[in-house]
């Protein structure tokens, strides 16, 4: 049978070039083009899934992706020309790979764009359920595998109204944890600690001492620290840690946009207090995927967990969802929604 | 029966002020004393130990017991007046506790003077191997428990004549790894390849670019730091850890005379690289003193491990013995003879 080959217009924001690692991104650094076209089938004989793109994700590591650099990273430098890619959710249209089927909601790495080809399937997932908001909880499994939390522990989180930072102190308050955010906004400490149960928060650009705001909301010191922002926090989280305290690196936004990052002074605490300091790349935990999702998915449906996304409409306001992560416009989680269908 | 009781004289070397925190130690901080007395008993009714002491041990953390500080820290201030206080060994001239009998070589915390009466004894041990160097090996337990090594991994250690880091070379190559060090001077260099058996080393002082003497050494990068020095060095060893490396934070011997601690920029490879990074205290092993003393014992026998000491001659020379350490003068660990028995 000959079936009819639809090819359609796909719409994609593409880098227009690379940028200096030293200052912010501009929408003027993306562009919107719509002139391309796409056909709506893999090719044949091939293992790749063609699908509809619905969600995007808009994430803090992608600046890095923005700048080339002269020895590979974990993720490869955005080529100019060419669509961002992020995480995404989207619809099979096509299949040559057995394990996604026309009709499956998958997620994984996709591009800024109507459709995608996706050829590298081996991190494509299966959605079972799609009224949990994906694997931004497997950013959970760095908290528990790098800090072990324990109940009673005191716990600190920067941007925690962030994508993972309300997921780790919702996580951490169920395990019995005393816990406080810092967040850049009256709007997002309010959230943290009115919608997310927070014990306590503050907004880390109204205290003119970020020592003291710590002194203040742990004067007992802190055990764990889930590390979003780096540079001057960190230091003064550094100063406020107790003896066998854990610090998990999950990112550090403050210096995503800085040519020399900030010096961090304090590691000397390191060593008096035995602490242990982990990066960790969400792609350590996706072999244990399958299941935590069950573990969440009971959680949200006792209504034990509850989760901020803030969603932009259309796939032309996708470079301003990214500039504005820099910038802490959203709040909550950032997410684009190419289609709803 | 009444015994006859022993007055002697008792020589101590007292801190004679607090130091400033951003200057080197000088010998006119310490002063010798000769005038003080001591009875060479214990009180009746006490556990205590009083000791002859033999062996004083300088280290670089001692540094820090010179400085007031205003929260405690992990290690007592040294008390301006009294007897600077460090690791050493003694001979057992009269014991309350029945632990320790007469005649017994302990090991443990104690003053710069001829006779301690050591009051704290949880932490004394009674040395069953006269013939190995105490208990720095356990220094080498911190090395095994936060670095895992690994046959073939590729481990670099500053400060590596020193103290802990000349053990720490031997262990990893007697486990299989490619073991570089850095000192710092061409005799520190030389003992490092020729006595002590490091694959490679190199003289930090003659580097002007740290990050490509590590290149040079390391053209595929550092799966474990044993960090003896902070600073510049760890900057320039983060920029060259491969995936899923490991530092072990032993010391940071070039920020311990600086106000202001150097900034370290480079610690978003933590995340890139997923980098465990761990500080930890000597007294953290304590537990594992005496299954890991055979271990070593056994080695030592076999002439698969050696040890360099710089032995200062004499209760007078211990404050410049202690100086020394941060002028980098000592070769191998630095030790005073108090009395040979």
């Amino acid at each position: 049978m000959v079936m009819e080959e639809e090819v359609m217009v796909n719409r994609k924001v593409v880098l227009k070039h690379h940028l200096p690692p030293d200052r912010m991104p501009k929408e003027s650094d993306m562009e919107l083009v719509a002139t391309d076209t796409v056909r709506l089938r893999v090719p044949s004989g091939s293992m790749a899934v063609l699908v509809k793109n619905l969600y995007l994700s808009c994430d803090p590591y992608m600046r890095s992706r923005m700048t080339k650099h002269d020895e590979p990273s974990y993720v490869p430098d955005f080529v100019p020309g060419t669509p961002i890619s992020s995480h995404g959710v989207g619809k099979v249209l096509d299949s040559g790979h057995p394990d996604f089927k026309v009709g499956d909601y998958v997620w994984g790495m996709t591009g800024w764009e109507e459709y995608s080809l996706i050829t590298s399937t081996e991190h494509l997932i299966k959605i079972n359920h799609t009224d949990v908001p994906l694997s931004y909880y497997i950013g959970i499994l760095g908290f528990y595998e790098i800090c072990s939390p324990k109940k009673g522990e005191h716990v600190f989180i920067s941007a925690a109204s962030g994508a993972v930072g309300q997921l780790v102190g919702q996580f951490a308050k169920l395990m019995g944890c005393y816990v406080v955010g810092s967040a850049g906004s009256d709007e997002k400490v309010n959230l943290l600690k009115n919608k997310l149960g927070f014990h306590e928060a503050f907004n880390y650009k109204k205290e003119p001492d970020l020592n003291k705001a710590l002194k203040r909301c742990f004067p007992e010191g802190i055990d764990i620290y889930f590390e979003n922002v780096g540079g001057a926090m960190l230091d003064a989280v550094l100063a406020n840690m107790r003896l066998n305290g854990r610090i998990a690196v999950c990112g550090m936004i403050s210096q995503y946009n800085l040519g020399k990052h900030d010096g961090v002074h304090n590691l000397l605490a390191l060593i008096a207090k035995c602490i242990r300091m982990q990066g960790f790349l969400v792609s350590n935990y996706y072999k244990c995927y399958r299941e935590f999702e069950e573990k969440v998915v009971q959680y949200m449906k006792e209504g034990k967990i509850v989760y901020i996304e803030d969603i932009a409409e259309g796939l032309e306001n996708a470079p301003s969802a990214l500039t504005g992560l820099f910038a802490g416009r959203n709040v909550g989680k950032q997410l684009i929604v190419v289609a709803r269908e």
